[in-house]
């Protein structure tokens, strides 16, 4: 982690992210497959550039807006999002006054554990007052089997609108079946996750949980937009991989 | 693993992979940033169409030619090299005549060591004569320091022609200066490996090795190329890409 050590090393945050994921790995946080997963999310977000676009950023101000105004807000988490952006969701969560609930698609008790431990901790060091959910698996997700199905009856069952960065197709489809608003952070605009979701927020999950604790924290927010086009949202990130693929081959 | 197990599935082949990969994690033959990388390499496939290109097809033909008029041709592998393709190259290098060698960039004895015996087993049970190379380190790449410098006499530091697929940039650009030919596999086609190679082949490891192994098995090879132009073939990958995009995105 010699690169990581050094912050004016170009990509300092994304080795940075690298080596978040694999000390959750170590740490038996993450399951056998995560770490694939970090990695296709690196690809897309050297081809974003490793920033947040102003797409990305209307994206995150109208989900942080449909949070506000839900009646019943949710933010699930699994192993890649607790590593990555677990503490600022834990302060995003307080200032909703909603719960945060792990929900892993790989479920073992083990990892369960883990994860509400961490959470726990940080939340004891933060003095934050926010409910963990997830022990508990007496909700279901209608449509789908098995432990993929389980969630926490208080927690993504009652929800009206659930945040789920990094969720997988089916379980994002699933939840839309059901009625809820589905806010989700994918950096492939192509994923049936991206195309599903009610808003999706295509930018790295760190950069969002950051940025909605910032709204969080700053004065005022407006209402959600009655005229909200998810696609057009896709498109435009669709449009800066390709602007940033063209002029990065000019450039070399 | 249900759904690899279904070769119906739209992206069997890929998932397919991903289960050697995560078998070779548990066998203890990989780096801990060996699937964060193979993820990386996963986006770049689907953003190829998990299929190989024309272009790409090109530059294994030409890369094979390359091989077969070399004096001194090695094949390089490292730990998700031997994963993807090892059984294949094992029997290119046995076409050619010449010797694989274990490269790895986290170099330690055991990883080594496991990677060693997993050729000398698939050569064992194939019959073939081909000499697996690594465990020595009496040679050196020069411009590189420490164990990611270290070779074998008699395979890299001895070769003309180095067919590494997987290479990292600064080791690609340490044997490019040193005079030889160095043909890669990457599917990023903006790498600093692809750019720098001798000849990039923008395709899965897997795809290159089998591809590869068929041309060995045919009559006949025309010879390098004089004007090879691997710029024209990343530019090609580049356009192959954003044109995936737009049409993946249309047909949604």
């Amino acid at each position: 982690m010699d690169i990581a050590a050094d912050p004016s090393h170009p990509r300092y945050a994304s080795l940075l992210r690298r080596h978040l994921i694999e000390t959750a790995a170590a740490e038996g946080l993450l399951a056998g497959s995560a770490m694939i997963a970090h990695g296709r999310g690196e690809a897309y977000d050297y081809l974003l550039g490793e920033s947040t676009s102003a797409s990305a950023a209307r994206a995150t101000a109208e989900a942080w807006s449909r949070l506000r105004a839900a009646a019943h807000p949710v933010i699930s988490v699994n192993g890649n999002t607790v590593a990555l952006a677990g503490r600022d969701l834990l302060h995003v969560a307080a200032a909703l006054g909603c719960p945060i609930e792990v929900n892993i698609f790989y479920r073992t008790e083990a990892r369960m554990a883990a994860l509400i431990g961490r959470l726990e901790a940080w939340k004891e060091e933060d003095g934050l007052d926010v409910d963990v959910l997830g022990a508990r698996d007496d909700g279901r997700i209608l449509g789908l089997e098995g432990p993929r199905s389980r969630c926490d009856a208080r927690g993504i069952a009652a929800a009206d609108v659930v945040f789920v960065p990094l969720e997988d197709g089916d379980r994002c489809e699933a939840l839309v079946a059901m009625g809820k608003q589905v806010l989700v952070v994918d950096l492939n605009p192509l994923s049936r996750t991206a195309r599903t979701a009610t808003v999706t927020m295509v930018d790295d999950v760190g950069r969002v949980a950051l940025a909605m604790r910032n709204l969080a924290a700053s004065e005022g927010s407006r209402g959600p937009s009655d005229t909200w086009n998810n696609d057009a949202v896709l498109q435009e990130a669709l449009d800066e991989i390709v602007a940033h693929l063209t002029s990065k081959f000019r450039n070399v």
